[in-house]
């Protein structure tokens, strides 16, 4: 049978899709080794397993030619200085590009190539980003009071690598510097054996 | 070289993106024989050749794992009972799905398979639209006062078909029905031979 159209609304101010096929939470828990202040994490571990970020996807066939599309919402906070952040991917199918729209909140893509080329992009609502193919991407909710709210779409046989950066890192963080928003390097940041 | 990562805003209330690489305009001369009461169109053209619709696109290699982006403003008007609105087309990879996201406006999305299945899908502000492969796709405006702006993302390989709908048409037209909106038999489709 081929496969109907169909079309989703995204009620402001929740921007929950009302058509949902997959929600993955992602608690602190599920971020162990992610953030560079460790002795923070434990710390706000024992307290709270808080929600970091949530992901609402509507699931297609992985196949090429498909999209995938949802929702992603990073939720406001900190574990030390570094702000709550997805735990970011490269696509399986590395040659692939990703097309995000910013619904809602104030952060920015932390991206880098396995070559080590980094990017760092802006998101506001409106914002249109485009990651190109071969681009690990990562988001970051900066603001202290809102969520962090993109719709993104991917091909449908991208696939999700996350082994790579839960081994490496990424090379870029992005930390609340006291006086404003900085990027630095992360100091733990290691290319894996093999890639 | 690698691809680098980009953004682009959509200020409101223009809408228009602050990075194009192609502005196509089609004013109602290069949409003839697209509109069912020829006589209304040649009127309305006798007086002025009328702006239908934009596209502002971000231009990617034409490749699989690539992801074509860009913005659709269709203007509001009719020509006789029938809403202004955009050829349509079908991808010349068939196989190939497209996701909208409404940004500001009233309308419709009229789409319809090779083999004869038809779906018209409402789009307001902030509704997420998927067009699976096999879907030819028109936009519609049905608003008197705005446009209807929305943003498309599809596959880098997708294609344009335009000459299927140009010598059959759509199956189904969008008219303003006097008391209402209403959708219609397009009485002058045809089934393209060989098609």
């Amino acid at each position: 049978m081929t496969d109907t159209p169909f079309t989703l609304t995204l009620p402001f101010p929740k921007v929950i899709p009302s058509k949902v096929e997959a929600h993955i939470k992602r608690p602190l828990s599920s971020l162990r080794g992610m953030f560079a202040d460790e002795e923070a994490y434990e710390r706000m571990l024992g307290q709270e397993d808080t929600l970091v970020y949530e992901v609402f996807e509507i699931k297609r066939n992985e196949e090429v030619g498909e999209l995938a599309l949802g929702v992603s919402v990073v939720h406001p906070g900190v574990v030390g200085a570094e702000f709550f952040m997805t735990k970011g991917h490269f696509h399986s199918v590395l040659e692939t590009a990703e097309v995000y729209y910013c619904l809602q909140g104030e952060g920015f893509m932390v991206m880098e190539t396995p070559e080590g080329d980094t990017s760092v992009a802006a998101l506001r609502p409106g914002t249109v980003l485009y990651v190109p193919p071969r681009w690990a991407h990562r988001s970051v909710c900066t603001s202290r009071q809102g969520d962090l709210v993109t719709l993104f779409v991917y091909p449908g046989n991208a696939g999700h690598d996350y082994g790579t950066i839960e081994k490496q890192g990424f090379r870029k963080l992005v930390i609340d510097g006291g006086n404003g928003i900085a990027f630095v390097d992360n100091p733990r940041w290691k290319k894996e054996a093999g890639s």
